[in-house]
C-alpha cells in the first residue's frame, strides 16, 4: 500500500487520505467518478471491476492517471466457494485477471469478497478450506505482479450466500498464513463494528492491514441488507476506537468512504461527494465531535436515529 | 436445568427432549400451545411473558403443570441499557419480577436478550459493563429463587438495538464471572452458526449451557430480518456439528424449536406441530441425513434453496 503524504494519527486523519469507493456513486461511469473526485479534491478512488471493463482496462488506467488520482483499492476478486470443477477453474481465470487489473491501475490492493458456502452444501469447514486453498493458487500470481490481495471479512449475515469469512479474526488467521507482501485484510467497519475482539483482532493484523473503509451502520434495516449503510455520523458506529486501533497497527494508508444505499445512490452525485467530505473531515479528521449524534451543523442526506443527552452514567449506575 | 429421561447423544437427539417454544406458534394462546403440544406429544414448552401475563402467572402455572409438559425456558428477561435511571430502575423491577416468573414456573433457565446500544450512545463498551452490572445485580434474586439465568448472544445483525452480545464466545465470558448456578448462556443456532470459532466457544461453555434452541438459517433473508428463521432442514445450518458440541459440553437438557417466520405463523398450528416434530426427528434424531439437502420425504412450509448433487471435492480440489 502506499503511504500518503502528511497522513496524521487517528485522531485526526486528514482529507489528504480519503478516497471514495465509487459503489457510492453507482450509476456513475468511471471516467465520471474520477471527476468528481477531482471536483471536490478527494485525492484517491476505490474502482470497481465491472466499471474499468465498460471502457477497457488500458483507458482506465490512463483516465485515473492522467486525473492525478490514486487507486486505493480494486474491488473485487473472490467468490471461490463453487461447486463443481467448472465453477472453480472460472473463478481461478477471473482472479487471475482481476490480479493484473489491480496491477495495471496500481490499486493498493485486490479486495477479496471470498464467498459463502458451496452451492449445496452446509459444511462450513469446506467452503473455509477451498477459500484458503483458492487464495494459495493465487498466492504467486499476485507476488508475480506486485498486487497485495485484501481478505475482507463481511457481516455473518453474509456468511450464507457471500463470504464464510464472517469476523476479522478469520481473515486475520488467514492472512497470517501467507507472505505478509501478498495477503493482508480489509477492515470495513460496517463488517466488524460490531466485535467485541475487534481491537485485538485489528492488533493481530498490524503490518497486515491493506485497506481501511469506513461507512455508517443505519437503523432500521432496509429491505436488503446490502444496502444498510449510511454516511458517517448517520447511524451508530464509534469510528473513533476503531480509527485509533486501525492507526496503531501501523496503517496510514487511504481510508475510503464505501456506502452501499440506496437513498444515497439516489442523490445528486455532487451532493454525495459534499457529504463524504464534510463527514470525514467532521468526523474522522476532528476527533471528538463524534461521541454522541452526528457533529451539529452538517447536512444529513439520510434519517438520523433520535438521541437523547448526554448519558450521567456515574448517576444511573452507581455500582 | 433437568435432566430428560432417555436422552441420548448428539448423533440422536430422541424427541423426548423435544421442545416448542411458544413463539413458533406465536397466535396461540398459553392453554392452546400447551394443547398443542399435548397432542403431537411434546413433552417441553418453552414460554413467553406476555401470554404468561395473559392469563396470570398461578393460573399459566397451573395449567402447565397439570398438562404434564416441563417449561424448559422463559423468554424473556434482559433489555438492560437503559439511557436514564427511570429506564433501569424499571429494567431491574423487570428482570426480578421474570425471575420470580420462571421459578413460579418451573422453567430450566430465564432466557436474557441483553439490549442494545444504549439510547444515544454510540459505546458499545458501555452497554456492555451496563449489562453485567445488571446480571451482576439479579444474580443473588436467581440465586434465592433458584433460577439460572441463561445469556443469549444474539446474531450481530441486532447488536445495535438488541443484544450487544453478539457472539457466544462473549456471552461465555460474561456467564463464567458469574456462579455456575446462576449463570449459564443459551445456544441458539440461528445467532451462532457463522462463527469460526462456535465449537471453541462451546467447548468453554461445558456445565453452563442452560439451553439449546434450533432453527434454520433460510435465504434470502426477508424484510425483517428479526423473521428469517426456517424449520430445520429448510436452510443452511449444519446441525450436526453444533448438535454434538452441546452435547460434548454436558447439555442434555431438552431442545427447543423456536421459529420467527411469518409464513410458519399463518400455517395452521397443527401443521407447524407436525413439521417441527418431522423435522426433529429425522435431522436431530436421525443423524446422517441432513449432510446435504434436507431429508427427502417431508412436507416443506417453506420454500427450500436449490441444492445441487453432492460435491466430489477431491475430484475439483486435486491440491
Amino acid at each position: 500500500m502506499s503511504r500518503v503524504a502528511g497522513a496524521c494519527g487517528a485522531a485526526g486523519i486528514g482529507l489528504e487520505r480519503l478516497s471514495l469507493n465509487q459503489a457510492t456513486v453507482k450509476h456513475l461511469s468511471l471516467a465520471d467518478a474520477v471527476a468528481l473526485c477531482v471536483r471536490y479534491d478527494i485525492p484517491a478512488i476505490g474502482l470497481w471491476r465491472d466499471r474499468v471493463a465498460e471502457i477497457g482496462l488500458d483507458r482506465a488506467a490512463a483516465q485515473v492517471r492522467r486525473s492525478g488520482r490514486h487507486v486505493s483499492s480494486l474491488c473485487r476478486g473472490g467468490f471461490f466457494t463453487q461447486a463443481d470443477a467448472e465453477g472453480l477453474a472460472a473463478a481461478r481465470a477471473d482472479n487471475r485477471a482481476a490480479a493484473r487489473e489491480a496491477a495495471e491501475l496500481g490499486a493498493d490492493t485486490l479486495v477479496l469478497v471470498c464467498g459463502g458456502l458451496v452451492p449445496g452444501h452446509r459444511d462450513l469447514g469446506l467452503a473455509r478450506r477451498m477459500v484458503a486453498d483458492a487464495i494459495g493458487d493465487l498466492v504467486p500470481e499476485a507476488q508475480r505482479l506486485g498486487v497485495r490481495l485484501g481478505i475482507e471479512a463481511l457481516h455473518p449475515m453474509f456468511c450464507a450466500d457471500r463470504s464464510v469469512i464472517a469476523s476479522l479474526g478469520e481473515a486475520v488467521d488467514l492472512a497470517l498464513s501467507f507472505p505478509a507482501d501478498a495477503v493482508g485484510v480489509v477492515v470495513d467497519t460496517y463488517h466488524v463494528w460490531w466485535d467485541a475482539r475487534l481491537a485485538t483482532e485489528i492488533a493481530r493484523a498490524a503490518g497486515r492491514i491493506v485497506s481501511y473503509q469506513v461507512c455508517d451502520w443505519v437503523l432500521p434495516l432496509p429491505v436488503d441488507v446490502l444496502l444498510g449503510r449510511g454516511h458517517l455520523g448517520d447511524g451508530v458506529i464509534d469510528f473513533g476506537p476503531v480509527s485509533a486501533a486501525v492507526a496503531a497497527a501501523g496503517y496510514d494508508g487511504y481510508v475510503e468512504v464505501e456506502i452501499f444505499n440506496a437513498e444515497v445512490w439516489a442523490a445528486p452525485p455532487d451532493r454525495t461527494a459534499a457529504v463524504v467530505r464534510e463527514r470525514f473531515a467532521a468526523i474522522l479528521s476532528g476527533g471528538g465531535v463524534q461521541a454522541d449524534g452526528a457533529p451539529s451543523g452538517l447536512e444529513g442526506s439520510a434519517a438520523r436515529p433520535g438521541r437523547c443527552g448526554a448519558l450521567d452514567f456515574a448517576r444511573v449506575c452507581p455500582g
